[in-house]
């Protein structure tokens, strides 16, 4: 796929983003010089396991928790996946139902699909149109013998941002323990587990500017939790492995930098994300924002273009040099429509035209102009070869 | 601990190794400029796929595999949990008896003790007094019921390479799954998939001057494998979560350099690694070597010395500003007597005695000396406080 262009403009930084070069700083002694294993007894082992106090105690920092209480992982993916199995397995004698919203990400539906040959069942919290879960639902959802509710605190592919705290406090209420997926909200928005009072919380550092391959996974002490991995002594014996020392250091920095920077970011993010979905909307007939208008992700637009289907527009976008995405990295090429916009009442049909745009540190006023001078005329080519839309030309004609 | 030398003198590269230069700097591009998602559909996601495609072929060269089994992972314990558990489901309905044997590393170990409460049975296969698997052993083992046999490739604590080959021809002969953890011999002895006729193996980045987080998990094609986390399609579907790119990349390269540079490496330490250990075995009374004399990783050197325990020896030792270990890094804290010891037949008290030293790239001939100066006063020192060492003193006047 060659670009026709010369000026480039990414706008798929929920599927990759840069790292922060202070936090690239950060993590290169760990790569170069300073190797020694956490876990050894001596001054290289002492000096690996001082870093990683520190990376500890800034990730812990971001989401209000106790530093003791944060376990490393390798990503979003293997957070979720730890707490949903391991949270299930730590109630076991307890029951085996576990309640999750219909938009949760794969890592965990498909954690839950999986369980369900070891015998779990789950139920599907079902969601409004704009992807928002209605607190009430969750409860109504949950039986005698459900152990474990899991609901995101907000969606990559639509952005909308759940009602955690008050989830959590009738999921509490019902004695039942809670899991939040905040890899998508954690370092964009604030994310405290104090308030918000659940008991487990993923995050990614690939999400605020961290390193891919880090990730943390937040439970509150107390909580039983069996490990997704079994092996050496690490994270308390819940992570075994030896550590990615640079990838916790740099995770702890990305961090400690979306703490000091997130409100000033969401701030400048979200005027221009309002320009997008403005011009997208007063650009571009049959075009719905998809996930709420409001309480969304700061730096997240979605949208459904109608009789268009996604991965076209994606090719062309990226002649004209943007890089878009239509949905979750984690299924691009899978060419379903996804689950979210099915779950919030979108037909098959409308839901193919997805298009996911999300907004980043290097994002300009003019990119959006820009974007927003190329797609009309996009939409327009595509249109022109749709049967959909040709159909839909006939139809209104009538 | 501080020391009281300015000479440093590093021999715990098994637990902790630099990343080489030239991996260093083929990672910076994919930390720095290049983050696309390689799912994606645009040239940001196609720049890092190729990226990933380069990376996974070198991978395979390495371990003379194709390029499509092999499957990126975060760690040797990820690969040695992901084919544990991903094997044995995958073969659910013929059994569920596993055999291992008793001196793997804690990620197989403690795997199958884990598995034992979903209704999993495991034997151990014994080891003679150099740590070395009888290949007829291991189908001695074999029961009706077997679906999986993994014996580790070469012993991280004491050094010894099984003989793999030999075992694999039993093991399939027999018409079982055989896996192999080859952690601490991939990138310092030759480890060739096609020759061992294997059908899985894993392999880590760290052991062989690569980053740490990154593994491999390789699986000949055919052999079903359930998926140890659930989510998206990367890897196949197989490992889900973010590709963390760098890492692949590092893996990758290093791989590479390890495949050129094995060879002279284990030429040029296998001496000074005798030499260390001719030193050791002369110049202080009661010492063993342990693991095998000749069958064993050329950078490794282990021992078990008589009335002393092992980490006041690493703190004593890391004063004279030198670097060594008592075992695993997996369990260093744990101050129990290593399985490994106890399985080669040695008393607990001769067990707790146990000293690693593991040699890498900018490991000396005079590191050696200066080791082979400082330890047998250290050995005296802490023999004098010894009451073990007192009472055989006293036993051996009579």
């Amino acid at each position: 796929m060659e670009t026709t262009t010369s000026r480039k403009v990414y706008l798929d930084y929920i599927a990759g983003a840069p790292v922060l070069s202070e936090v690239v700083e950060a993590m290169l002694p760990y790569l170069k010089n300073i190797y020694g294993n956490p876990q050894s007894i001596h001054d290289w082992g002492d000096q690996s396991r001082e870093a990683m106090d520190i990376a500890r105690d800034q990730v812990a920092s971001l989401i209000n928790g106790n530093a003791d209480e944060i376990i490393f992982t390798g990503s979003g993916t293997e957070s979720n996946n730890m707490a949903i199995k391991g949270l299930a397995q730590g109630q076991v004698g307890k029951g085996k139902h576990i309640v999750v919203s219909a938009i949760e990400h794969f890592s965990v539906l498909n954690t839950v699909r999986r369980m369900e040959k070891a015998g779990y069942e789950f139920s599907l919290v079902p969601v409004d149109k704009y992807g928002m879960v209605n607190p009430e639902d969750v409860v109504n959802h949950i039986r005698k013998d459900t152990i474990l509710v899991s609901i995101m605190h907000s969606n990559g592919e639509v952005g909308t941002i759940q009602p955690i705290k008050e989830i959590a406090k009738k999921v509490k209420g019902a004695g039942v323990i809670f899991h939040t997926d905040a890899v998508a909200s954690t370092g964009n928005v604030p994310v405290d587990v104090k308030e918000l009072k659940v008991d487990a919380l993923s995050l990614a550092g690939n999400q605020f500017y961290g390193p891919k391959g880090s990730g943390a996974l937040w439970v509150r002490k107390g909580v039983r939790l069996i490990p997704l991995m079994d092996g050496g002594i690490q994270e308390n014996g819940r992570r075994p492995g030896t550590e990615d020392l640079p990838a916790f250091v740099g995770l702890g920095k990305a961090a400690e930098i979306a703490k000091r920077d997130m409100a000033s970011r969401a701030a400048r993010l979200s005027i221009i994300r309002d320009r997008l979905i403005k011009g997208m909307l007063g650009k571009i007939d049959h075009v719905v924002l998809t996930g709420h208008p409001s309480q969304r992700l700061p730096h997240h637009a979605s949208f459904c273009i109608e009789f268009i289907e996604g991965e076209a527009m994606l090719m062309l976008m990226n002649m004209s040099g943007i890089a878009v995405s239509s949905g979750s990295a984690c299924t691009s090429k899978a060419l379903k429509a996804s689950h979210v916009l099915i779950a919030m009442g979108l037909p098959h049909e409308i839901a193919q035209g997805s298009l996911l745009l999300t907004l980043g540190l290097e994002t300009k006023e003019d990119d959006i102009d820009y974007v927003l001078e190329k797609f009309p005329p996009i939409v327009a080519r595509l249109r022109q070869m749709s049967p959909l839309y040709a159909k839909f030309l006939k139809e209104e004609r009538r």
